[in-house]
């Protein structure tokens, strides 16, 4: 593209000063670069961490991306907040369980086959649990849900273990000790995302324990994000899926 | 028996000095008591902590409990060290793995069915195991050893979950993530003592990471101990494996 | 088993759909070995820990249990919860104290003699140690307390320290510094159970202190269970409660 | 296969006994599923962590893996202790930097397109940095490294962005600050693993300080592995690497 | 006074039965021995630490102080809780400052000449300045109150500084930073008691920092009682300041 | 001044008396210094810390200042706080971003050339960046905002650097991990102070993530306030300025 | 003074610049204050921190204490530095168990009566006992030795509690789990300055746990001084002793 | 410069190749910018952190700045290594008591006028103040050292303080409890940089200790680098240094 202005300018085609304005723009040409990887999240939602917005703010951001036709994603917002919002904008899907909002705007979407395994011990790392399954929908993937397969009750997860095995990745979530990615690292082949959670009391240290745990695990294909993260865990296991799928 | 000495002194078959003598050791009457449970303690060897004393002051406290035909052993001392102690006490023997010195003065033995399963996941924590099992022969009791059955390789642990679950009590011992006791702790119905040890490195933050993994444990039914206290998890298991002896 | 089944498949009482049947069911050998273990610990009640979970969720899990005929207990579990949850289940009985939920179905009891401990040092120390006492005693086992006995007062702990001498296994529960265990493991010739508690202010780092004081006791014979963790203490106490009445 | 057996003992072609010892195999058929899987690793090396290790266990355990025609990598050897191995097992190579032993023992390997970014701020975390690249090419995958391209420079980062974005995984390795990864991350369109080194001083904390920056990183798609865990870092994007390739 | 028991008993004066009883009580001399001790302590009011503790309690322990005629000193109890108590016993006296209640049943003093210095930095500190005061006026112990004189603000400490050195002991109250104590303990020579604070935020830590500085302290002199105790710092004074008054 | 002094009482032309009178006050020389620098500060309002105080208190404390016409300002005030402060002190002008409240009672101005960049990542770390700027405002220096140029999207940063570069010194704000300090600090030749914000969750720590990252920087040049402190990074900027203008 | 020299001016028997000199010292009168206070100290010989120091630095501190025939104290040193030290000071003595060296060069001494109880458990406290032992010593102070008398076997404790509570004030040291202040504390009425060794392992964290132990004692009159600074507890005890006789 | 060319282009004095060949370069016109600006910093010699490079790696990286005539500054050099560079590079000088290696090439200063002050309390401090000292020293900038008036001696800080207060800037080394830039910070009207330093034991952490009372100082204008770090501190008081020389 350099080239042809170039050779426009010498040409006469192009005026030295509207070749200017045109490299200026060419000037940022590493981010535009940047700009063009971007496209190929295409179908991904602009997703808006709603902790500390109010739900002006999260109007008008979801606003800004409903007219360019993007599908939208909320995280973190609770039911009253989440009920204001969709006075404006009746759309929204609201689920209380992974307290987010959802607008689907346009159809692309990540991938077609695959999927990713959610595994989760506990009733109290539900929502950490459902808020990585409603992103990984949100991305158009494929998810199912394994539930109450801790590793104190450690026969409920052999139940499904095939299954677990079958997916293209697995994101386990865990609070307390945070034990089971490792459990789950030793019985599959594919990348394990884990997310510890804040559950649990006293030495746990709102989460420490668990992360912690994960960090040190001696299973192999294990690695970590924030505790109770479960949008990071899940937007991990939705870029390798989508790499099982354009690959 | 104060009872007795009172009738003694009021007959005139004791006079108030020598009633005096016997009650001011009566006095600490307390801790008399404390002596008399003491004695159910009968075959505990005394235990010596090597680490930080010199080979003379081992060799010393060692002469004073031979003389009262006590078993001793001595935790904690490196091999340069024990062959100095044993150069002035040659009847000890020295366990390279564990660490320990050991040398049979009675045959007072807490028990004689039932054993303890000392199960480890890998051959870094071995040592510490060692240091269990040493202590919990040397009082006299039975152990099993259950090594290299780590959580990334469960299926290990399930060839012999059977024999564990027969043991009276379960030292377990790990590193890393320390996730071993929770699962062991699911399966079987007896208590479990938990030795996390320092094996590990970066976020493990010298035997941290286990400590917590094992005191906020899902399961129930364990208890832990102090960061590579291999002795103190037996000595919990001896306590326990003579109670099924002794009631 | 799998010897008679096949030798019934080859003599033909059974036909080879019959018998992959049985063997499907049999394939999880393992864990039917670990149910059978779990078959001992018969009279155990299920616990509910309520922290966390709506009366709706307590409701539906307590009627699964009570349909089986078993005890079921709940702890952590506020007032107002608890009473909104006796309107549907009136059979419960609710303690202020332990913040505990109980409700007898059925006789079976862990132990017929023998007693547990339970030492605590402060009234503010009361709900945990209270949370031990009704968990000992929902399992059935006679539970002895001995409150207001800390460490600055030491010469109360003497005044009982017989009683608690004799008990089959101790729970102390401290918070502040948490230094009893160390001095009743010093006494007393069973295995002691230590819970620290998050009692306390500035340095106390909520229960770390506690914790801390225990793990590190130069006392022999103690194990610690997690902050404020009555339960967990009592589960600990009445299994080895139960290796004294079943060995 | 459970149903063919019990067919040939109906019709007698095989005994009871005979298949009672298949089926004893057979029983564990939940692990044999897990083996199934493993075996998707095909090209997997196996791989030794040497750090405590001593030469004799390491070799005997290479040995093992050389009669199995396995591929062999020794991470965490001092070049010492390494030559000490070689001397008895002169195939291995060793490599300074990374400070690994590797054997090629078999042509299987993970993939034959795309490449992993190894992305490096410093000369000091070099070690890490060679100990991810070793291992990825062990693997058999193309390994493409982005040294000295810290955030303190940050254009010499923007000179090789593109051919960091055309891979299918980065890991970035990052001591002190660990601001790397966040800005990688923000720029790529594929997973990003991050390994935390201990490079650093004072505050550092023995590389706790990159270690919360990675976790906090305010960029998606980006997940952490343990402090100096270069061998993880690799392991985990190998994995991400042949899913592109199997999918 | 045994040899005096023995005596009658010997001569007849005393029949063994009673003698036991007496003993029996004797038995506890060590402690006997310690009481006698506390008794030294006597104008020491009983302290109830408030914190927890119901208004019903505070009553309860309150009246049966009153019925000793010992003076009471309530710490830690909010205005509405200590209003509660005040309906029951309108003798106590509500400090707002300090939160402390305080009723005076003696005229025991613990001292005569001498004072105690409260020094302390910012208006942000004065609740546990004050909580110190109170409670060494309650004993009975002259206080000179030096409030404002902080470390960046140094020269106000210079105008007071003669006042401050002649006091018999020191208590230096300081939050954020907490280096009030070592600038104090560099220009006195008496033994300054130092009381860190949680105020502050951030890397304040909830008064860790001010802990530690004060814990580092290169004065000498210097020791510490823990976060937000006014109350211990002044008890530790007015110990002192009894040294002073009855050698 | 001294030697003045001492020639007058010489010669008679001073009472030892009244030149005692002034060589007490010339006693405090040293403090005396300190004032003659500190009025080199003139311009700088007096800074109310909001936090912890009551509005009668600050009322007070303002009103001491407008006596001797200086600004006012107070920081970290609350909306109601502010506004029944307002009540008695209508010229107060609060602002809700900054939880600011400014009175300007006179011209004098620090400075009247150069600016300060104050550069922040996020909306959430908005309320500190503001107090930062509100604060170098009301010391009458001029303040350029560059919000929303966080690492996770460099190239925003980009098109604002050479403004940037162009400050005397840069105020730069950010919570989560921290990183854009660095990467500022690499692109500019000034001073930069970073101010670390709690904003975050999970590993973040209150905090202590953005301090350690910042502390740790491998870009030369920047320095650390305490975590939230937007008006003491503010406050050593404008001393910086001050020093441009000044010199 | 300022009176007098001011006098001798007017009436010529000082001349202005003489008088100038003077009150030039004189200036510092708040220090000189300070020194006055400073003398009160006497009989406090002065105490050179060895460690970091080398011989050299030692002999010249030294060297200047001695021509001013000051006691001289050095702690925290070990024996070689100390023998290299006493080649050019041969009159220093050596004290292995304490690490210290000592030189009395005056009979100026702190006291006359009284004595201070120094109060250890176990044997690997010694060092940090006799460093406290040493100092009080070497400061013309009686002391008086407990060690052994841990919590773990608390009778011996009361063997010799009379003669503990009759001393002045207590230092007591401890390592492990740091209980014995609290025991003490509880049974003496005079003050307890309380030293954390580091001596443990594991959950121990160099001495973390006994200092936490200690400062939230919930025993009264208990103060805390920096983990193993056995020269700080005696110093603040020192001071105390000292008040009891110059009252 | 862009006009410039396409000026040249369209004129036929350029041809398109060449064109691009320039513009290409000029693509990173951001980052010439960031250069422009780092030629600003002329006279700031190049600085190589020794720690961890071996002789070789400093030979090569000093060569290369020699080559271009920068003056060049190595820190944290031991003596041993710093020999076997000189060796190499003969016009090197090393200093040690900073660690330093220095060689100047080249005339270029920071400023003409003005001062930093480096002030540090004690001699364990030395190494630190002194790498601060020469760093600063080797960018041309006069220092005028303050040493051993540390806050426990707080007069001797008052018999230099005006000096310190004429400095442009002060950085403040200090360890223990790092309690000197607040005592400073309040008594300057300059930016203070204020360094924690690692030296103290026990409760000091390595340095936390101080580092968190620098942050939390209650003085304003103190900001603070990371542990240690002598450089960085004068790093920043260089740069401010610069900005009044300058402007």
């Amino acid at each position: 593209m350099l080239e042809q202005i170039l050779k426009q300018v010498a040409d006469g085609t192009l005026s030295p000063d509207q070749a200017q304005k045109e490299l200026e723009t060419f000037e940022n040409l590493g981010f535009a670069k940047v700009d063009h990887h971007r496209k190929k999240r295409q179908g991904f939602p602009e997703v808006i961490f709603g902790e500390g917005k109010d739900p002006t703010q999260i109007i008008n951001i979801s606003r800004a991306m409903i007219n360019k036709q993007e599908n939208v994603l909320v995280t973190r917002i609770e039911q009253t907040k989440a009920e204001t919002v969709m006075k404006s904008l009746p759309d929204f899907q609201y689920d209380v369980a992974s307290r987010t909002l959802f607008m689907k705007n346009n159809d692309e979407n990540v991938q077609t086959s695959g999927y990713i395994a959610i595994v989760c011990a506990g009733t109290s790392d539900l929502p950490v649990a459902e808020e990585a399954a409603k992103t990984a929908e949100a991305f158009g993937v494929e998810v199912r849900r394994f539930y109450d397969v801790g590793v104190a009750g450690i026969h409920r997860l052999f139940a499904h273990i095939e299954e677990i095995q079958n997916a293209t990745v697995s994101v386990v979530i865990a609070g307390m000790e945070g034990a089971l990615p490792s459990v789950v690292g030793g019985l599959v082949s594919h990348p394990v995302i884990s997310v510890p959670t804040s559950v649990g009391y006293g030495a746990n240290f709102q989460g420490l324990s668990a992360l912690l745990t994960m960090l040190n695990s001696c299973a192999s294909g294990i690695s970590v994000v924030n505790i109770d993260n479960g949008f990071g865990g899940a937007y991990n296991a939705v870029m390798i899926q989508r790499i099982a799928n354009t690959h």
